[in-house]
C-alpha cells in the first residue's frame, strides 16, 4: 500500500475521532404532540375573535405558547379531539401530526419542514360547533434541532444542514436527516414526534448527540 | 506516529470497509401489530375449548399463524379491542404491545425478548364475556431478526448477538441493539413494532441492512 494512501486514511480516522469529540455536546430532546397553528382568519372564524383565546403556557422556544382552547381534527376514517393550538397566529394554518395519527384520521400527509405547505394534506378542523375545511396544511413535521448561532458555531453545523443524531436511551436509535434550524430567537432543543420518541423509548430528560 | 500504530489503524479501516460490504444483504422488515399468545388454559377459559379457534392466516415465520378470534386488552386507563391472537398456544400467555398502546392502556411494560416474562406487566384479557387477570406477561417486544443458520453464516452474526440495522426509507433511522435469533425453523425477517415502523416511515417492502 502506498505511503500517501496510508497517510490519507490515518488523517481521515483522526479527523473522525476529533470530530466526534467536538460534537459530543448534549442536545435536549422534546417530543412534540400533535398540534395546530391557526391563521388569524381561522381563529376568528372558529372562536368568534382572537380575544377568545388566552395563553395557557409558554413553550421552550421563546415567544411560542399554547392557547387555552382546543380543536378536533377530522379525516375520512376518524377524528382526534382535544388537539392543542399553538401561538402566536401564523399566516397559514398548519396541522402537525404523527404517522400514528394519520392512520387514525385516514389522511396521508408528507414529511415537511414547518411552513412548507405547498401540496400537503387536507383535513377538517372543528371547534365550538364550526368547521374549517383546510385544503392544505397537514404535515408530519420533519425532525429538527432549534439552536442559536452560538450553538451552531460550537456544534460546527449550519442552518439548513442535515445531521444524524444518536438518541441515548434504553432503546437507542440514530435518527438520520435531522434538520438544523438556526436563529437568534431559538433555544437549543431537538424536536421529534411521538412515533420517533416511542421508537427511542423517550423519557423526559433523554438527550441526543450529533453524529456528522 | 509509529509505523505499527499506522498499520493497525489501516487494518481496522480495511476491516470495516470489507465488513460493511459483506453485511450489505437486505433484511426484509415486518411491523408486528399488537397481539397476544395464549396458554391452552387461558384459551379454554375464554373460548370454552381450543376447537373454538380456527386458523385465519399463516404468518411469515413457518408454523406461526393468526386465529380467527380476537381479544380486548384492558388496563387502568383504557382498553384496546380487536387484538389478534397468534398461534400455536404457548406455555405462558404473553401480550406484545407498543409504547403508544401502553400509554392508551395505562400499563408500563418492560422491553423484553419473547418468553422472558419474569416481573413483566399486568393486564386484563377479555373475550366472549370472560376476563383473565394476567399477573405478568405484558412486554414491549425487543426488536429482533429471525434467521436460519445459513443466513447467520452469510451475515457473519450469531444467535443472541445484538447488531445495528439501518432502515432505508424516506425517514431513515438506525435501530441499535437489534437481537439476532437463529433457528432452522425461522425465515429471514426483522420484526419491529408500530412505533419503530412509524419512526422509520415504514411501508411494505421497506428493508434494513445490518451495520456491525
Amino acid at each position: 500500500m502506498k505511503e500517501e494512501l496510508i497517510k490519507e486514511i490515518v488523517e481521515k480516522v483522526i479527523d473522525n475521532i476529533v470530530g466526534c469529540q467536538e460534537c459530543s455536546m448534549e442536545i435536549p430532546l422534546e417530543v412534540s404532540a400533535r398540534h395546530v397553528h391557526l391563521s388569524k382568519e381561522h381563529m376568528e372564524f372558529l372562536f368568534g375573535s382572537q380575544d377568545q383565546l388566552k395563553t395557557l403556557k409558554e413553550l421552550s422556544q421563546p415567544g411560542q405558547f399554547v392557547y387555552d382552547k382546543r380543536v378536533t381534527l377530522m379525516g375520512s376514517k376518524g377524528f382526534i379531539s382535544n388537539v392543542a393550538i399553538l401561538g402566536p397566529a401564523r399566516s397559514d394554518t398548519q396541522v402537525e401530526i404523527s404517522y400514528t395519527d394519520a392512520r387514525t384520521l385516514g389522511v396521508n400527509p408528507p414529511i415537511r419542514e414547518s411552513g412548507n405547505l405547498e401540496g400537503t394534506g387536507r383535513i377538517i378542523i372543528a371547534a365550538g360547533g364550526k368547521a374549517v375545511n383546510l385544503n392544505q396544511g397537514v404535515i408530519i413535521a420533519k425532525r429538527h434541532i432549534h439552536m442559536t448561532p452560538k450553538d451552531a458555531e460550537d456544534l460546527q453545523v449550519k442552518d439548513g444542514q442535515q445531521v444524524k443524531v444518536r438518541i441515548k436511551s434504553k432503546r437507542p436509535v440514530v435518527l438520520e436527516e435531522v434538520l438544523i434550524r438556526v436563529s437568534g430567537k431559538y433555544r437549543l432543543s431537538m424536536h421529534i414526534d411521538h412515533d420517533e420518541g416511542n421508537a427511542a423509548a423517550y423519557r423526559p430528560g433523554t438527550i441526543g448527540v450529533i453524529i456528522k
